[in-house]
């Protein structure tokens, strides 16, 4: 890194999403043209601050930038850290000894908690820092925003998904598919299940109700008496009266998240040793999230958009705060851009609504078709039902 | 059903694929070609046979045609029923009673068995029956046709799939993947993996290949020493020397075969009890088969010419044969289509060929490459590697 001019460095936090990049493309494309000298991509999120290893960005040719928006997961790296009071130190030293003068942290509630203590400790030492945090996660659980950068993408993936399924599953007589969908405590993503565009017969179970053995054995019944097949959506973090997940891998994350998976598996144990059906799980787990044909057009625009909206503010002297959409009107969709604070956003998580679960907490409300349905971009294709 | 016009019967047997529709396309454009007046799909395959629960498939119009070639699954619904002799009287008496003279049935080698079956009974009987089988499956395992439509959907799914992982796994540091891939008893459709556009880290395990827990644990080992994540691609019908299934669902299908499923679990469960690598699985299952936004091009273009074929050869007076497709040139890709007796496909497997794994047993040649490469359509999307 040249230290003889103001230079600015770009980190992921967290899981990534389908169109990460895209943000990444947009801070990139935005430095360049306000002129910001030196500009870098911490590898594999703050750990590369930590450890002084950075990517230059600037090698990027113009057609190589457009190939980071279709190129999936971090193109720069992730990682999930939870920082202490002394890896701040060693933060704010890195980023002094290189001339670091804008630091902008693409992530989710975590990473926005790791964004304000830097920026505090910024303010502290009196280091003229620009510190701006950038939204994005799939599970679209930061408070403050109407929505994240990658939910989009996701929902879509999921929304489609669960519309071949559905064809899938009514082709064979006797069939039910339990398709397990990533978020750990919100259900937004599997809630996105109920876009798909087809009428079939239907199931969907998220983390925001408790998890209930009996009732959901009678909800199968139920639902098998229709002939075309079931599919049911599970969120993989659904939780029974106690709190404890439905399906826990053991494992412990960078932050000592418990993380989930295996809901679906347990759940067709459940139906097996208790009726004739015959039932099956699919769980595509990161694919989800990877899946660059289902990106949705419209969440890469918003994506690139934060990312660009995060440079021009640090540009114009702004700091400590994290850029939020907002939705301006539904139907034609339209957003608007604004800044929150940081520790508005951080270590919190913004549930599913329960006024958009139904009564009998297996589907979601019309409410939440029209706050979902602009952020999946093009209309889902549709399929000959005979 | 009129019975005073001569009928057409199309039936689909087993589980769907992407294309299976676009032979169902091929079949009724071709029979409204040649004129045949009463063209009708059986209702969830032989058994709408055994049951007179047709769809009249005339109603179709051009519009609805041409989106069947995009519906997921099978449109007319399927079956995995083992027919006997008994069943065979009844299907020859419901389509002697519906004046039906053509029956085409599009499935793999055991709906070819149920195919030849009909054939054989019809023959005795001396009833002139015109009966066709059309190729499909995405385990590719059919014996004398080069490849099967429905397997370059498949194998392009995975390929796009097992790059996205990669890049996923890239992202985040100490990241294992376990992406487990249908195929009861051939590793055609997990070798594809190897076709991911990308110089990531990967094992890929097929059924072909004895399963060896001790061998297993070596070869993470030995792959983990590269830091950029890895990918273990895992055939879910892997078996061990005793030919136990790794994952079996303890379910068995209509044919009396044991359903596999869970060999990725398995294996995940082998790697973190013995080391202390961060490590997950991905069961996509039916999602690839059923996408369409991943269908290969050339996939349904075969697949529709497969169904056009059937129907011209039932019509020039050809019986007793399955439609086979011939590969004429790799580059640029070219094929035929010819005949081959029933017999010689029903209840066989064709498994992935051992010359082309290599001696560890977990990767596979570049002549697979060279095979699978015109099937899975278009090129593989690129990806910015930094």
């Amino acid at each position: 890194m040249n230290k003889n001019t103001e230079n600015m460095i770009v980190a992921h936090g967290g899981g990534p999403t389908a169109v990460i990049n895209s943000s990444l493309h947009g801070v990139v494309e935005e430095a360049r043209k306000c002129q910001i000298k030196g500009i870098y991509g911490a590898i594999n999120g703050i750990e590369g601050v930590l450890n002084n290893n950075f990517y230059d960005l600037n090698r990027l040719t113009s057609q190589e930038l457009k190939l980071l928006s279709r190129t999936p997961a971090s193109a720069i790296g992730s990682c999930r850290r939870k920082i202490g009071n002394d890896d701040v130190k060693i933060i704010l030293n890195n980023l002094i000894e290189n001339n670091v003068r804008y630091f902008f942290y693409n992530g989710g509630n975590d990473s926005m908690d790791t964004c304000s203590k830097i920026a505090a400790q910024a303010e502290m030492i009196n280091y003229d820092l620009r510190v701006v945090g950038i939204p994005k996660t799939i599970d679209n659980d930061l408070y403050n925003t109407d929505h994240c950068p990658g939910y989009g993408s996701a929902a879509r993936y999921i929304a489609v998904s669960t519309g071949e399924l559905l064809c899938d599953v009514r082709s064979l007589p006797i069939h039910i598919s339990i398709l397990e969908v990533m978020g750990r405590n919100a259900g937004w993503l599997a809630a996105a299940a109920s876009l798909a565009n087809n009428s079939g017969n239907m199931l969907i179970y998220l983390p925001e109700i408790v998890f209930n053995k009996e009732k959901f054995l009678e909800d199968v019944k139920c639902a098998r008496r229709r002939t075309d097949g079931l599919v049911i959506v599970v969120s993989e973090g659904i939780k029974d009266s106690k709190g404890k997940l439905i399906g826990d891998t053991g494992i412990k994350d960078g932050f000592g998240h418990t993380v989930p998976g295996g809901a679906a598996d347990v759940l067709a144990r459940m139906i097996s040793s208790n009726f004739d059906f015959k039932v099956r799980t699919e769980k595509p787990g990161l694919l989800g999230r990877a899946s660059i044909s289902l990106q949705s057009k419209i969440d890469a625009r918003e994506a690139y958009d934060v990312g660009v909206q995060a440079v021009r503010y640090a540009i114009n002297g702004g700091t400590g705060k994290m850029i939020s959409i907002v939705r301006e009107c539904n139907k034609p969709y339209s957003y608007s851009l604004k800044t929150v604070p940081l520790d508005s956003v951080a270590e919190r998580e913004k549930k599913f609504p329960l006024e958009w679960i139904n009564e009998n907490g297996t589907s979601v409300s019309n409410e939440f078709t029209e706050y979902c349905t602009p952020l999946i971009g093009d209309d889902l294709p549709k399929y000959l039902v005979l």
